[in-house]
């Protein structure tokens, strides 16, 4: 292996494959934590690991930049500012070769070396509230991030909000934003990857561009921005109360459900408007983050005893949400009979609401008699809102009341387009 | 209106529609419960309501048949015969106008006004164990239902077994069957409908049709048969033990999730067959029924407390199904830490297995610390199984023993193809 200089991260490399050095790849030098294996961003975007031992020959096209050059680029008078809030997830972690564990990416240089090119549209001001998987967040976490936010929308220096988050629960912050930031004069973008940034197949990189195409436009919503496909062509943006993690593993793991995807985002194309959206309020966006935090989710399952209900009065929970079957049914026979627990909970002042567990579809408790039964002993059925977006508005608005009539009021009207009341009965 | 003579239900009938009489519909007259309007079955299989208001003139073009002749029809010679296992739901039930409550429908006679083409593939015999809505259901009806398929797999004059179910929890009971039946020698088919038998939109005759022509098929396996679009148009045949309904009141409710479907159905083209499957057994089917009720399914929501655990434990549950998040997460950090109330629960032999709560793919608990640290404590990771077939899979198993490590062997082994080992990543 020959090679005029050492090459750098940032440096633009040009590799002559073995055995004959007719199969070349061009691209940046990324920082890479395998041993043994090169890390090439391609100007596709592309993430790919060379091993060393592949290598014939290596030069360095063009040298990288200089952290002073860097920092002249980022303030470029003129581009526009968007502020990026880091939550942790895989999108801010690599692995840190030192102790084999995850290392969270914060500080801008780094992540300049990962996504230069978020930087080339605007300038970047990086936020760090704290660092966590989604997994282990809480509503605490949706309040804090929602005030980070609002700070951001109300700084005039600021053109919009990206916020990066881990995968696993990124669509219940994503629904606690959509409640808890009123008046958006600016986009509320949510991003994530699957794979972390050193993996050949990252889709970090197309997804924070797209965000950041997403942050400059006009959209007055929470969204999340993310593959919609599984190569790394385009992302989708989502309604963020609309969507959910649908696959463990897929880069185009988030789905819009019970609707469809506000925008399609490409590099060659940029933004593409699919369908109607709320545009920036030409005023200051507001915080409303008030949650009570005793609400409790429970998907109904065959032969399921109804005393579960008794675990959550006893522990003084405020509010359940159950997801029930088809059209909105539970047991309604024999000895595992709900109806009685039900009014039971009802009678002591929990709200009680029905939500979806077939995911996709309406509930219609007028069709059959379980329907009838639970809607009688006093049970709000949620339409066709996701299990997840319910639990997280039942928190919502018992922090804001605890008067059934008051509470079932607002679980029925459509505070943010949580309900979509064109869906057909065939969506 | 004019008419030549009072038209019966099995009459085929010629309307000419007003105002001039130019616009005709012809085909079967069903029986109607809407008073006012007529409800005709098309030679394309679908139904239409037409009010009779808006009848011009009316004419019988063929009569009925008279019971005689359809009691002929039935028994013709060398017709294979079908046994169909009637349990509920709404494909057996149509509104019954004194009540204005639900009828079941279990008089062959009945079937035979609905759903005359199926007479023509076979004759049937209709079993009838108990009529239930799907979502009252338990193990104990899986349990039910199991034997009475065997009965019929075993008898040498029945060529195929249809089970008629309510949609709510069909994936639950295809699950079970899929493991309380052992050495399929014939098809075991599931089906439904969505719509009732008396609404124009009923998916009953072409899901009962298709139905027929696969239990008629070589599949040695328990599927699921039904709408393959929101048209009328096909059937898609589905691994039992590997699909969800997965909307509220489509036709097509029901997905392949992490596998494809079997087979295509129309009756145009007949049975297309798409992938793989088992081919009927030569020898006896096996009853394997036992099952443990005390097993419980838990979907992990974010802050959600641990001491749900405790519930259970001190209901003396054997089992835990969790949805996980992700790869295969829960809490791992603060308060509602998770592992040490998981740690507790496997320490009193509770043995606690792990689904993805996002449906689609595949866990991988390596990938990050939450996983890891389950798998130190002992949860069984179910790899890309359905949470629904997860519960039913531990509720067998430990129906059969309750050795730690005897249950942990047969909840990996692939018994009944619950696992696809050849999911890809990207699935």
């Amino acid at each position: 292996m020959t090679k005029s200089r050492d090459p750098e991260p940032g440096d633009r490399i040009v590799i002559d494959k073995k055995p004959n050095g007719k199969i070349k790849e061009e691209g940046i030098l990324l920082e890479s934590h395998e041993p043994g294996v090169l890390l090439l961003k391609l100007d596709s975007g592309y993430n790919i690991g060379i091993k060393k031992e592949d290598i014939m020959k290596m030069r360095v096209k063009e040298k990288a930049k200089s952290e002073e050059e860097k920092e002249k680029l980022k303030q470029v008078k003129g581009k526009p500012r968007i502020d990026i809030i880091i939550t942790g997830g895989t999108i801010s972690s690599s692995l840190d070769p030192k102790t084999g564990g995850v290392k969270w990416l914060t500080d801008p240089n780094e992540l300049f070396k990962f996504y230069p090119e978020i930087f080339d549209i605007a300038d970047i001001k990086i936020k760090n509230p704290f660092m966590k998987s989604s997994e282990n967040m809480d509503s605490d976490d949706w309040k804090r991030i929602a005030k980070e936010t609002i700070k951001s929308l109300n700084d005039n220096q600021c053109q919009g909000v990206i916020i990066s988050h881990g995968t696993d629960f990124l669509h219940y912050t994503a629904s606690a934003l959509s409640f808890m930031i009123k008046d958006l004069n600016k986009p509320v973008v949510l991003t994530y990857s699957q794979r972390s940034t050193d993996r050949g197949s990252s889709d970090a990189s197309l997804n924070l561009y797209c965000s950041a195409k997403i942050a400059l436009s006009n959209i007055g919503e929470v969204v999340l921005v993310g593959h919609g496909s599984s190569n790394d062509d385009f992302c989708y943006v989502l309604q963020g109360n609309k969507c959910r993690k649908m696959h463990t593993s897929r880069r185009d793991t988030f789905k819009a459900i019970n609707t469809s995807p506000i925008a399609k985002v490409s590099k060659e194309k940029g933004v593409e408007i699919l369908r109607d959206y709320w545009k920036r309020k030409k005023r200051k966006a507001k915080l409303d983050n008030s949650f009570e935090k005793k609400v409790g989710l429970i998907k109904f399952y065959p032969g399921q005893s109804p005393d579960i209900i008794d675990y959550y009065i006893k522990k003084k929970y405020k509010g359940l949400v159950i997801e029930m079957s088809g059209l909105g049914h539970v047991i309604t026979e024999g000895t595992n009979n709900w109806i009685g627990k039900i009014k039971q909970a009802i009678d002591k002042g929990v709200i009680v609401c029905g939500v979806p567990q077939t995911i996709y579809g309406r509930l219609d408790p007028m069709v059959y008699s379980p329907g009838r039964q639970l809607k009688k002993a006093g049970v709000i059925f949620l339409k066709d809102i996701l299990p997840e977006t319910g639990f997280v508005k039942l928190g919502y608005v018992l922090g804001k009341t605890k008067k059934k009539e008051e509470v079932e009021k607002l679980m029925l009207e459509n505070i943010a387009k949580e309900f979509n009341n064109r869906l057909g009965d065939n969506f």
